[in-house]
């Protein structure tokens, strides 16, 4: 830590970085105060002077997980000197290589969350739909545009796109971190990709036969 | 409960199942050995006579957990009077019963604490990758059996597939979980039953320009 003396809102955030690392690895319930407290620096019992509770800095993590997404990802998500599904594709392989830098361990954090805590707390809940809500609009708007330029074939509307490839890819983070390979998430990028989204693809080498 | 006295083994399996309820809805951390003791009778302090540890208690509910799957699902998933994707169309729509009954909480345990703590408890990680490895060879092997009839694209390989449907669905109940709505299995169903796993869906009802 610097030796300059640090103000609230630097502190604050310190906190908040210091715990999405700790709830990433740990969850909600595991994860303790006092262990992001010591990784800061900041003494027992000030926690208070700057969240009123564990639930609403976990609300702090989420916005600043949000807002460091938007930050971080969407100029590439709105990046119109690459196409659409190339983005998209980016984007991915870009989390896929923070799976293999943390030996796939962590995952998602809004993922993460939301299994844990979708059942335990309605505020928590909440923000974890609203910021999910966020990114689905913004993968769907990537999808309308390849929809538009016909690089990803108009199966469906790009809103449900989006959910489908979602779901998909929060559920292959969850089946890596379980196998420790990324396989899963291999799997995902080639059968979305290379075949789902690719209007070119053919379904099969030798037709199937009707029954 | 019955008056009858049970004996070890009966009391061991209704611990069992009130800690597959408790721990469904609530995970692994934050479910009591206690609340779970308590809904069975059983006197506190003696939950050691019939498990070594929580992670012990966990394993065993995960055993059962996969035995109820295994005895419920897979005679429909193996039932040769119906086609293979509509059996594999039927266990889904099975789930999303219990989530519908469920009002959209609880979800999938093995999901629930694959998410949870497959960073947590190397025992626990290695339990929930062995039971999610047999489902995914159970669907793989309908899916094969679709391709040999040609109701199922030969897109990929049946064990893929497979993987990126268990992936899906997984992601689909834990955004249904968050959302608490049917939604995300609905785009689920139909985007994998109706055009992903069918032969004679077509990409586009307008031909998508070449870039």
């Amino acid at each position: 830590m610097s030796s300059k003396v640090l103000n609230r809102q630097d502190t604050r955030l310190l906190l908040i970085q210091a715990g999405t690392n700790v709830m990433l690895e740990k969850g909600y319930t595991n994860s303790g105060i006092q262990e992001v407290l010591s990784k800061v620096g900041v003494p027992k019992g000030s926690f208070y002077h700057y969240f009123d509770s564990k639930e609403d800095f976990a609300i702090a993590i989420i916005e600043e997980f949000d807002n460091d997404f938007t930050s971080t990802q969407l100029p590439l998500l709105r990046d119109e000197s690459i196409s659409p599904k190339q983005r998209l594709r980016m984007h991915c392989e870009n989390k896929i290589e923070c799976m293999r830098s943390s030996q796939c361990r962590k995952g998602c954090l809004l993922g993460n969350l939301s299994q844990e805590m979708a059942d335990q707390s309605e505020v928590l809940r909440h923000a974890l739909s609203t910021v999910m809500g966020k990114w689905t609009d913004m993968f769907a708007a990537c999808i309308e545009a390849g929809q538009q330029n016909g690089e990803i074939p108009k199966f469906s509307n790009p809103q449900k796109i989006a959910e489908f490839l979602i779901s998909g890819w929060e559920g292959a983070v969850m089946r890596a971190k379980t196998i420790k390979s990324l396989e899963p998430l291999e799997t995902f990028m080639e059968l979305m990709f290379d075949h789902i989204l690719n209007p070119d693809s053919k379904p099969t080498s030798t037709p199937p036969k009707k029954i």
